[in-house]
């Protein structure tokens, strides 16, 4: 089968790291063109807009849209109503509606939408899930704790509005327990800490429960020194379980298996060819739902600013 | 048809002034008890808890969860879990995933859940809906301003977090725009503003846009005093519509007419019992959706405080 043309729109930090590789490992995949108001890949066409790429390059058939959330309600429409295929960096938008309206415009247009939630594909997130399948889970907790100076140096739009803040990260960790649980989880409690010069929070503080009577915690701090936690454990009839490094990692009761090197970006992108090739959509909101919730329900505390 | 036996659950004020009466008018339904931690119905079986009231009363069909939000997903887990249909209040739930929760519950028990928007049945919506569906609009706006100390004395709930403060009532025009805009608006920007000792919002200033470009302006504000406006405008090319009155009134280019008396309610029992006996659900959470936006997108403004 022929490659599908695919460009990259809003060329950042997360473009460089990890699309542009793994997009370079993947036969399925021809990386044509880019379009972004500051940034450029080399060696292809570059674009300031992606109506300018669209207009100039009609063999495109797929774009990865990789700006701020903010911003990729706009793209993502004018690339559906182009008949593109879309990939969205997660989150895959900044509210919930306009998502909702996207997978309805994709599907008028019979083209794929992939709400990408790369935590997901963690070497030992599907390990986790198959440990949890098989027990009754006691209690649950997420420790998403990082340093926002080291992770997200000058990052301005992550503090704004809709920029999310430190569910910037915490969604990774949603995206995760939302796969990895039996049933899902609703928010029944949040605190949620602003610093008093930022419209987005650095700190929450979040409690879930599900159908099954299991209650959990979720601590997410962006002010986090020394070594970083991106740990979700279960208490257990079959022990304790830590799946840590971000989902790297998972251990039962101390012992440890190998689940193979970090491929995430590489699996988006295969779970994107087949969904292009098998003329399918993939949008689960319910990560993004978690995190609307907890602004919904959370309790406000005003913090100390916050100084990059 | 033999009569649905139904109960109400948490018997407060929108008990009192709009369920008893609607449900004593509707012969598909057979009032026969009640549970609520204060109230009581006169003239039948009245219960402390919805469990008592379950365990006591096994020929109970159906009932209505008229708590505050905050309470709801329990009682309705267990009267679904119980094989009862469930009318939830609106809001439907205190977050989205719960909800969604709920429908699934629903599903497996194979019976009906019914989350209810009183306004969406205000007199003259569906005339409104008709005329923006026949024409092109260019701008709405929803102003919806209430003296919330002549509206909801005491109710403390409202002001605790997940009580929505003035998107309790702001949630009606919601439920009202959603039903009658030919496309789906979304949060762009959003504005809300927290009394200092409060952890809900008095106010809220929405924009929202749709995908065929509409722009429109949403005012929420508790501290209305004199008249009181529940208006929903529209430019649009054959003219200017006026829904006011919370949905009663419709006036375009000034002109009314008269689409009948008030009866919300009545018709939301109407609804219940068709989807009681169609063996179907209706759970539309779009307008709870745009307010999770608002609380998600928004900048939080510290007002002054709010006393009773």
């Amino acid at each position: 089968m022929d490659p599908i043309t695919l460009a990259v729109v809003g060329v950042g930090k997360i473009v460089r790291d990890q699309h542009l590789p793994a997009i370079a490992k993947n036969p399925d995949f021809n990386l044509i063109c880019a379009a972004s108001r500051h940034g450029k890949v080399e060696g292809i066409d570059n674009f300031t807009s992606i109506e300018a790429m669209l207009d100039a390059v009609p063999t495109l058939e797929a774009v990865s849209l990789c700006m701020p959330p903010q911003a990729r309600y706009q793209a993502a429409v004018t690339a559906l109503s182009a008949g593109k295929h879309v990939f969205l960096e997660k989150p895959p938008g900044a509210t919930l509606s306009e998502v909702v309206d996207l997978k309805a415009l994709a599907a008028e247009k019979g083209v794929t939408l992939f709400a990408s939630w790369h935590s997901r594909y963690a070497p030992a997130v599907e390990a986790a899930k198959r440990f949890l399948a098989g027990t009754r889970i006691r209690t649950l907790k997420i420790e998403w704790k990082e340093d926002v100076r080291h992770w997200h140096p000058g990052q301005a739009w992550i503090w704004e509005a809709g920029g999310l803040g430190v569910f910037d990260p915490g969604i990774n960790a949603l995206s995760i327990v939302t796969h990895i649980m039996p049933k899902p989880l609703f928010v029944t409690k949040a605190v949620l800490e602003f610093p008093e010069n930022r419209d987005a929070p650095i700190g929450a503080e979040i409690n879930f429960a599900n159908a099954d009577g299991v209650e959990a915690l979720g601590e997410f701090d962006w002010r986090q020194t020394g070594p970083q936690s991106w740990n979700i454990t279960a208490e257990t009839d079959a022990g304790h379980m830590l799946l840590s490094h971000g989902g790297s990692r998972l251990a039962i009761d101390g012992r440890e298996e190998d689940h193979g090197p970090e491929a995430e970006y590489p699996s988006l992108y295969a779970r994107f060819a087949s969904l292009v090739r098998g003329k399918q959509s993939d949008v689960d909101l319910a990560p993004l739902r978690l995190v609307a919730d907890s602004f919904m329900l959370g309790k406000r505390k005003v913090t100390e600013a916050f100084h990059d």
